[in-house]
């Protein structure tokens, strides 16, 4: 299940360890620009090593296009995108191998395949949402002759949503050898109404899969997400005048359906795993041992996961659009518009 | 889109004022007991008109079993369940055809089908989960042998968790012509760890778009969710000795595959959007007006989620299942564990 | 595996012996007229019992739609279409119920299912069929504003091509307690150029998998077909002029693609397993058995073959026309050219 | 739709004249052993250029692994597997590219993507696959250790039979600037009973599907093919007796399902479009042309169909394999029947 979307289908590949990773997009819009520029700086914001809050880990992450364009416009065959693998530092790993890291998905991995079986074993790394972000480029770079433009951003961090004190969280928590969760919000701005089809196909559910689907998620929400539980029906309603909705509380939804307004996504990010406090966890043999993870990571991983939830969202946006049939229209509606 | 599942296909069918609503389950095992008493409880629990704080619409809602059993067992054909619809009183709705209700799925309808296109007009009504309601009754039948049981309550009403005043709080809004929203807990007990797939078919993903895919949902998480962000790494990783992890903070899921603890998903309700206070909206010829929605609504939509929200995480978690190849082996072992 | 199709997509259930057969058809297209007096003349044609040399089975196949129809139009929402068994005559088959019959699906399914799992036993039937031929009915009821008209017929009996001679072929095998096989071809008029998708979404691939699944096929060829191997390129190449092509060799379909001209398909259908001549096998213990298939058996099934073969290409082609997202525009160009 | 299969999903990319081709490969099972040394025979038998009988482009047709294995053996990760082009000369092209060639899809494409679209142009191309070739090597890898062996030859060349006249056959066709058609023969020996579901996931479907799914191919048969057409019922069914089937008739698949005999196929295969004779045609202006299609042609294509109609046996039936679930119990009967 190496496959996201229906229309705008990617497929992705490659081990955090390997020769590359990189992806196969099937569904593409022909006639849209396209080149290596419009994808790298996504990979660059993903990128570790930016800063000094972010872990150390090496990598140029060239994108390089083999297929699916022709003189810089997409042909509508499908587009590869590979990036090769260079600071391949496994040996970091070493002494990890035996025992599973709390929080991690090293338990639920032997669960499900076994000792001996190290299936897709570096796919579960962090390292495979760059031939997302790389896919998402591509959509990001189709929503654009549309008019619709992504944006994330982190709004808190262990319950900070100052910028300073946010960031001034994020450094306590180093220094402690420790980690803190965060909250991502992400937004479409200039969606057509009538995205997402009933029952099975809404565009909420959609949505909610992708983000749930980006490691270390907990949590999914539209407009006022939870909050609406506390709301009257008479402060969540939207209302409706002849210039369109007053507010919009619904995020952008309603049964499923694009209003037309802005879509609003705010997802959980959990603290990263990783952290140098001692841990209790146990060995394969099931023997009980203390763990403290060194070496190269985030202490907030919600940073670094603003461009995968952007990436997502494009994704779940632009396949919403071709279901439609009508990515034509809107894309000439738009130029209209800007014209 | 009127399908759900990749090993346990549920599509769905009928219109809230047509002949009958039903579902077709394809993939399901064989030699599973099953009759019509096993689903009937489900849809009776979802059923209107139960108390006085519910819809009064009245439906027998009586199913029937049209194929895939023979002398009470399944035989892995497709089963087709129908419930025929009696209580048709389409005249309520006269009133409302030209105007939008806030919050209600007309607006973003009516953007995408246009005026004269009632497409699925009566899908997008609750009773569509009726055939969802039905497929789950099976799913959760096919889930005992396993040893899995899944249970569903309201936790919040406007903010309160204690029953007594859960209630109230409908009442007044009642009352007051209003609705609140709510809290809904779902959870799996007795999950075989393994479910899941790495990238892109991971179960919380599948959780996440099946619970925002219900009417009114507005938010999903998993575990400690969104209070994941306010935590550090050292609060929120679940400890493991060699009795097994000693917390449940990740609500039973790691790295997108199961964990063999207790599956704990909440999901947000939004306030009924069907009020008597009035609101603001405008006609489809743009006018704006004022409405006042009258008839048979609850004034909160949360108790009656409940039985909803479970059928869909019995279906994920048994398509899950059944993705593993190993639902057999799942139910011999709960089968020699019950001995 | 009992759904058909990606855009116009079939789900079929029931059992030979059991209540009702019937089929859930969802992706149809809004607002074309359709209702139970469209579907019927299609059972009726596929229905045994018509003639001295068909099987005595008799049934009234009444076909009921059960939704998505609204005042004789469908609404776009899944249309579920029920036919309720009545002679059942089960007894007729507990003679065989232990001993494969030569040249049917008794050993296959035994080898796949084991002894004790009659899975979807009554699936296997020829009954099974009807389902899908009311499925192709809608489909057929779909193309016709868009002027496409699908007709078949048998052309080969047992090496007779003419129709009197073909009834004597069937006669005589008849009265010598066999069965002989024939040619099915079924065309598509009126298609418009451009259907189908290159590499894994070819028009003639489709066509070539639906043939092939329905029950008794053996063969299946477009144009020249097993003939273009005995053919120079320079007599199979269909020279094109200002006016068009001036031959159809191709049958309809060059690289996967439609070209426009009339679909022509070729099956081959093998001789009607059910024969009273005495046979060798074995039964389920393993023992060497003489058999002799007394019963309701059609000595030709290619005339019956011919509405199921109809409906199939009818459902493909329709599917690839949904595929491209004109259909609205092929209709409206065939109402303009009508009028 | 670029994607070929349910469980062993392959997904290929790139263009005749690009940078590379090549296929991601989805769902393989883990632990089998693949290098780059399994894959490039089947390419080198693919590959251009070999006699003087065929098209005289040179390619070495390296094939990289760049994904999905770990010290020789698959992972169970996606295979990502790429060759890159060298040999491009466009150019040859220049001549025909406002030219519809008769018997190619040139007609077509414009017909569906319009003029200006060159939309996946080389798409069409023979070299594309070359990417079904290489995902069908590892098929045909995974298959090894089930005893499974896939066979494949020209057995018919223009009516001629025996391999001496085969050739001249095609020599006579080169020498007049002609081409000529020919039936390929591809058998998969030692496969188990029970591969195939009824309905609409029948084995000898899904075949017909993937070889009329092959550039040139007009027919596809099992068994008896249209030769059933003419036989009997006493004449068609296999008899069985204690040690099996006496004959194979119905080559190896029943109710569309394996019965454990050789599968046995035979596909027709059109004479190459491209020829040096003089053809009439139009031009993309609509203005009447002589066309002379000179470059570098194989006279007869059959010979190089054979190696992509064994891979696309391999990918249907491997694909069956893995969604019977029971890969691997076949693999150690098979294991221990060698041993």
């Amino acid at each position: 299940m190496n496959t996201f979307g229906r229309n705008f289908r990617c497929t992705t590949f490659g081990e955090s360890h390997g020769k590359a990773v990189g992806v196969v997009v099937d569904g593409c819009p022909p006639n849209i620009p396209l080149t290596e520029a419009d994808i790298q700086p996504y990979l660059d914001r993903r990128r570790p090593g930016k800063s000094p809050l972010e872990s150390a880990r090496q990598e140029s992450d060239r994108v390089e296009i083999l297929s699916g364009t022709f003189e810089g416009r997409t042909t509508g065959a499908p587009i590869a995108l590979v990036v090769r693998n260079r600071d391949v530092q496994s040996g970091d790993y070493d002494a990890l191998r035996d025992v599973f890291r709390p929080g991690h998905a090293d338990y639920t991995w032997q669960a499900k395949y076994g000792l001996r079986d190290h299936r897709g074993g570096g796919r579960s790394s962090g390292r495979e949402t760059l031939a997302r972000v790389a896919a998402g480029a591509v959509a990001v770079r189709c929503l654009a002759p549309c008019g619709i433009a992504i944006r994330g951003r982190v709004v808190e961090v262990h319950a900070a949503t100052d910028p300073g004190a946010m960031e001034e969280e994020i450094c306590a928590a180093r220094n402690a050898g420790d980690s803190v969760g965060g909250v991502v919000e992400v937004t479409a701005a200039g969606c057509p109404a009538g995205l997402g089809d009933p029952v099975f196909g809404k565009l909420d559910a959609a949505i909610a899969g992708a983000m749930m689907g980006i490691g270390a998620v907990k949590g999914v929400e539209l407009g006022e997400g939870f909050a609406a539980a506390r709301l009257f029906g008479s402060e969540m309603n939207d209302p409706i005048t002849a210039d369109g909705f007053t507010s919009n509380h619904a995020g952008g939804v309603l049964g499923g359906i694009s209003t037309g307004q802005e879509i609003v996504v705010r997802i959980a990010v959990k603290p990263t795993p990783s952290i140098r406090r001692v841990q209790q966890t146990v060995d394969i043999a099931g023997e009980e041992r203390e763990i403290s993870v060194e070496g190269r990571h985030d202490p907030c991983i919600a940073p670094r996961v603003v461009p995968v939830a952007e990436c997502m969202l494009a994704l779940v946006i632009l396949d919403a659009m071709l279901e439609q049939g009508k990515y034509w229209k809107w894309a000439r509606r738009a130029d209209g518009a800007g014209s």
